[in-house]
């Protein structure tokens, strides 16, 4: 696979002993000159220090650098969490000779540990010297913990006759590891965009991203999703309403759906991708509600699993994800196997269902008979290795 | 342990070939005399036949005879389960001598398949035939699906002059085995109470405990728990607001709160009993709504499995349980170990921690410093064998 590359833009993957195990674990970003910036943050009222400061730097709408850390959360660690959050960015600035205004952090690893200032100074010392554009996979490497592969995409488009790059990196769905938490992601463009503009375009596009996926339904201290624009491409700043701003929400998106897949796929034990849609729902809010209940239900995930098309635990999700439905009126599919017809389990299906849900990925098409609204949300299956990984009690 | 014994009711279970393993399957529960009922059903909007039947039973406040299957949930099974639930009715009413409409239905089991009705007609015939005053513990085991062992509950109390007995059984907690889906529970006594009297003081007493208990959060199609009072003490008519619906109010929620624990106890996989107790909140509502998101987080329930004393996950889901909190002014402990203060995990004490988690039972308090409320809610660990349980494809 060719590097990734997004012009004017410069990385940085290393390791400076925040993980016991040695591995890459401080990454660092850099544009050439200021770019726009736009950002979403975890929902969860216990935020982690370098969400709170981060969310101060979104604030100005202009990022220049930003600084990760894996391995440790800085999430519980009260107000030296953020003085901690702070000073990394001040000696990235420092470094870089930025205004620390324009650097962002972000921390993913144990909650409730203060950081190890020595170590991330060490880090940040080593991660400036070495900031190339070629090495996109350094960085996306260092800001992993328990995944088990790197995730990032790219994309280019054509934006008013200029050639426009995207690119993305992920990390961990759900909250991850023992006390590791954390979905952070990285999008970068070369395009040039309005501020306000970027922020819509981000919002639309997570809301049928990341905002569609779910492991283990628990949202972590510290999700960020950053999107930076620095404009090196020259083409006229995209505006909020122009055809320009519909073409760079299709790649970003396309962008953000690959990452957000494979976060699915490296969840937590998980063997197998699952797209539960819901069709004819009467809105795209109850078509999401009834989803997420049936992505999320535990019975449904280890049924996943066990390849065990258990209708009647689907149906039961259904019925309590909280939308008025008609039980009468629903059909259940899975890929191309009809399961249930107007609520009632079709058992004379049994074997065929079965073996769809052996393969490594496949859909649950539920129709509620009620509406034409319909939304999808990807989930993982439930295994012993969740629980092996979750109850291991880190040594 | 003595026999569990009500004035005027008598039991049966039998054994009729519903479940494979030829164990009990159809229970049987009469009244000498018409009883008044309460009853709670559950609120999923994919209700099982039985339930539409019971719920239209219920409306006249009087039950005598409850018929009760295991193995088969009659879900799913649209207007041919409500015809057969209904002849289920039918038919022990013809046998007893008594109304249809004082017959009151139950199934539990797999879903989505037709009940087996020349089985179940089978197994009314014994068991109208064996109906006796000391079979309450075969008519609790006839009730059973994948529970490892009966709940039942037993207390007595002085009502007016007058001793009063109330008794309860209950199966599985949460949606149980593969296709196994329900929360079950009969509760008598030989008191004499009013009808509404006898709604409210079930309401309020299940709020307290039934509604208390999460295993996996998944709520059934055939929840059911029902109340009757017979009136064979002879003590005068409990009504609404008299001191004697305290007394009687008192008396079955240690009944069913006794049950409820059993429940969580026996959840599947289930190696320990957490009390998740929050303490000092704006409102009882508030309180639950974290104690809830806390006792169904994946996370904190496999870290319970390891003894993981993981605050960060349990901060996590207090963060996004919905709820206005302070994190600065959260405090949390494991028994008496504090664990968090100030909203800073208190590394100090994780040993400490470590050792408490490993008990068979202990507390989880979380102190939110914000108000004067408090509420607990009662969950199990999530372990390997919860996984391997659900899994499983029924052979």
């Amino acid at each position: 696979m060719a590097k990734i590359r997004v012009p004017g833009f410069q990385f940085a993957g290393v390791a400076c002993g925040i993980k016991k195990s040695k591995k890459k674990d401080l990454a660092l970003i850099f544009s050439d000159r200021p770019a726009t910036a736009a950002a979403i943050f975890t929902t969860n009222r216990v935020k982690a220090a370098p969400v709170l400061v981060g969310m101060k730097r979104i604030r100005r709408g202009m990022v220049q650098a930003i600084v990760i850390n894996s391995g440790n959360a800085n999430a519980c660690t009260g107000s030296k969490g953020v003085q901690d959050a702070e000073a990394m960015c001040r000696q990235v600035a420092f470094r870089l000779g930025v205004d620390p205004k324009l650097v962002f952090p972000s921390s993913t690893g144990l909650i409730g540990m203060p950081l190890p200032m020595s170590k991330v100074r060490g880090g940040i010392e080593k991660a400036t010297a070495l900031l190339s554009p070629q090495s996109f996979s350094q960085a996306a490497e260092a800001i992993l913990t328990t995944d088990r592969f790197s995730k990032v995409s790219s994309t280019w488009c054509n934006i008013g006759g200029q050639r426009v790059v995207v690119v993305g990196m992920a990390k961990g769905a759900g909250m991850v590891a023992p006390r590791m938490a954390t979905m952070l992601a990285y999008i970068l463009t070369d395009a040039a965009v309005q501020s306000r503009c970027l922020q819509r375009l981000l919002s639309r596009a997570a809301n049928e991203t990341f905002n569609c996926i779910t492991v283990d339904g628990d949202s972590s201290t510290n999700d960020t999703v950053l999107f930076l624009a620095n404009g090196v491409a020259g083409n006229r700043v995209i505006a909020l309403g122009s055809k320009e701003e519909q073409v760079l929400f299709e790649v970003a998106k396309k962008v953000m759906k690959d990452l957000a897949l494979k976060l699915v796929k490296d969840g937590e034990g998980a063997t197998k991708l699952v797209e539960i849609r819901v069709e004819r729902s009467r809105s795209v809010a109850d078509a999401k509600k009834i989803a997420y209940a049936v992505a999320n239900s535990l019975l449904v995930k280890t049924a996943f699993f066990g390849a065990d098309p258990n209708l009647g635990r689907i149906m039961a999700a259904i019925g309590y994800a909280g939308v008025r439905i008609e039980p009468s009126k629903i059909g259940v599919s899975f890929d191309r196997v009809h399961a249930v017809r107007n609520g009632i389990v079709l058992n004379a299906n049994e074997r065929k269902a079965s073996r769809v849900l052996r393969r490594p990925s496949f859909k649950v098409c539920i129709n509620l008979g009620q509406g034409k609204e319909s939304a999808s949300v990807w989930t993982s299956d439930l295994s012993y290795e969740y629980v092996r990984i979750n109850s291991a009690y880190r040594t």
